[in-house]
């Protein structure tokens, strides 16, 4: 059978994974992809960049429009990340009536109506299985294997940068931005890592998860999104001591047909699958209606097992699977339109870490106005304060005082907020994060 | 387009789940599908059983031969299990051009051989990834998932009602006939559970995983294989107060080519994935050249969970995805022979109970005879005995020695145990068990 001909867009740390794979196990790879496939070109910025690995004289070069116009290539692998100018070239390739295969989340969730269409039209496709979880297949679990499902949940730790600075700062008594440094030395982190961080790029995968759970498109910008960058160690230290491991957890909700989503630091019991998940691992827990609850686990980033699952779709381009897919999977098509809850109305436990004054009354007061919003008390932790005779210091000591509540709305949650303010003897600001048991 | 047509032979509690997902959710299933998908027959033993499903009238009869020679009929999906008549129903099928979706392990595992070939020779494709851990997609994940790699290991928890059973015993402070029965009342567990509790089970299971991850037959019978039947709860206990749980390990491993397959009671260090899988759960866990590792777990049986595999593969075969997965999955076919390591050159740590009589030298007896087999002690533990004076009573008392060793061959443990047999203070049988870390 006629050998699959590749453009490869971008020879960095995936693309070279990508032509290991493709160099090093030709036989292997060709047996299960029913033909050969080869790499025709593999567009760079420096051809004269020292690299890890060989290809054949004229393949590297830096002419994108040559790859992708050469009537010999079949699939575009854009592998250079960022929205420009890898739109651009996937919207010119896809043009040029060549499939694509992608890595690059932030395009998929930000362009993917634009690229679906257009690719539809062309009678192409668009593979992104390395766009979510690195190696992890979730892709094609959502989008193939539980296709007999609807899915009604997902749970899921998706960057793996935040889990291992998580991890980091709890097992080595370590800040924030002492785990930050130890991420970037290990290459977890990029040298600007504010994505990875502040919460954007596990929203940009959870709103493609589950636009393949149901077709059901919801931006990054329309849900809550708060990243670990404003966390303290002591809070993860606290949570550890009520029994709670701190994740960056996305979770999205089909609550009477209408979705709850968020992404955001939140408490998961100890004992969870969930809370075990350690270092720049990624988790993903589906529930679906007819099999219940399934897991899947793995490496979230990194060389070689973001070009497992490049090679992943690749091979289902070989095999002419991938047109079949793409054929029946509604992506970015019209899909099941499904309403937002309103953040109001979402209704999780919380943790407070609220600094008082060690002066009488103030717990009374806190659990006062929190009681009047309706929000009850679960737990409540105040380690003892120095003893200090009347007098002594001009001002009360400030202590730190935890608060885990039951079950409340954000809207409860902001109106006892605001009360809150206005005590005296609360500092500000407090610490707030969600809990999922 | 056209409608799939299906025949479904067997309306148990697999089929009643699958032709509840079709009736009560046509539309989804459709517009997934890219057609409608009809179930034109519905063989059963009994038609006039009351069933949980209603289809309509003229579906639900007795007789297979018009089932599957109905021209109508696009695919049949076996879902009665057992080797006979479910491999004559499978091979007359197959003959008569219709594809395969099956969820008959054994089936596969024992008879796939001669079924495939049948199946390529008339244009028809089998689909089977409700065979393996029920609802964990871990067919498509092996067979297509991660097709850019060499799979290296695989360890797992195969056999949901073993798994339960373990799980009670130790929770529930029972004996191995106690959770037995529990497991049968709550349907974990067949009347005559002996395909499950003795290793059976996992094997085929294990034995069809490793044909997809390499095309290497290994049959059950070649390989060593232990059930859950001869356990006590006191070695439970013991491995609890160590550290860890005691699973039904379907292990497989390359290993300079050759592969290391066994089934049998495995101590798993507690703070593992697999050590934290409790009650009729399954996991998978594969070790690949790309990926690294990748964890898959989730409901391991039961009626929507497997209707949930049976699914994903009548979806496959209604898009056309079947075809071209089994046209390139090397299934049966040449495949990469691969040696298996003889179950004497198997490295393991081991742990042991003996029951010795409690007099002096018995431990310097023991210790010297692993010893002079090349298997060092990791940990011994032995409780106190209560105090007894010379002469007091007739004969000592027996007390349970646990020993846990470093890695040894089965050989060198196998030479060691003929020794040990020779010693007077030491009563048969020991309970040996392997360990993996």
């Amino acid at each position: 059978m006629k050998p699959l001909q590749l453009a490869l867009i971008g020879l960095g740390t995936v693309g070279t994974g990508v032509a290991k794979i493709l160099t090093e196990h030709a036989e292997r790879t060709s047996r299960r992809a029913g033909r050969p496939i080869e790499i025709r070109h593999a567009v760079v910025k420096n051809p004269d960049k020292p690299r890890e690995i060989e290809l054949p004289a004229g393949v590297v070069h830096t002419d994108v429009d040559k790859a992708i116009n050469d009537p010999e290539v079949d699939v575009v692998v854009e592998l250079i990340g960022g929205i420009s100018p890898a739109r651009e070239i996937v919207l010119n390739a896809l043009k040029a009536g060549k499939s694509v295969v992608t890595a690059n989340k932030a395009l998929m969730c930000e362009y993917g109506d634009e690229l679906f269409p257009v690719a539809r039209e062309h009678g192409c496709t668009i593979g992104f299985e390395a766009a979510v979880a690195g190696g992890v297949p979730i892709v094609s679990g959502i989008g193939q294997a539980l296709s007999g499902n609807q899915v009604t949940s997902i749970e899921a730790i998706l960057n793996g940068t935040s889990n291992f600075i998580l991890t980091r700062m709890l097992d080595a008594d370590i800040s924030y931005e002492e785990a930050v440094s130890e991420a970037q030395a290990l290459g977890y982190a990029e040298a600007d890592p504010a994505m990875d961080v502040d919460g954007t790029d596990a929203a940009q995968k959870l709103s493609l998860l589950m636009l393949l759970a149901g077709g059901t498109r919801i931006r990054p910008a329309d849900f809550t999104r708060q990243g670990i960058d404003r966390l303290d160690l002591a809070d993860l230290q606290y949570a550890d001591e009520l029994g709670y491991a701190v994740k960056l957890l996305a979770i999205a909700k089909l609550i009477d047909d209408r979705l709850e989503m968020h992404v955001q630091p939140t408490l998961v019991k100890y004992g969870r699958p969930l809370s075990a998940v350690d270092g720049p691992q990624n988790m993903i827990v589906v529930e679906a209606d007819a099999v219940g609850k399934v897991w899947f686990a793995g490496p979230g980033a990194g060389m070689m097992p973001t070009a497992s699952a490049v090679m992943a779709d690749i091979i289902d381009a070989a095999t002419g699977r991938a047109a079949e897919t793409f054929r029946t999977l509604d992506l970015f098509g019209e899909g099941e339109p499904r309403e937002l809850v309103p953040p109001s109305d979402v209704r999780m436990r919380y943790y407070f870490r609220f600094h008082v004054e060690d002066r009488p009354h103030v717990l009374a007061d806190i659990a006062d106005i929190l009681g009047r919003n309706k929000i009850s008390l679960a737990s409540v932790m105040q380690h003892e304060a120095p003893e200090v005779e009347e007098g002594e210091i001009d001002s009360p000591f400030v202590v730190p005082l935890v608060v885990m509540t039951h079950h409340a709305t954000e809207g409860q949650v902001g109106s006892a907020e605001k009360e809150l303010m206005k005590l005296a003897a609360l500092r500000n600001p407090w610490v707030r994060m969600a809990v999922a048991d």
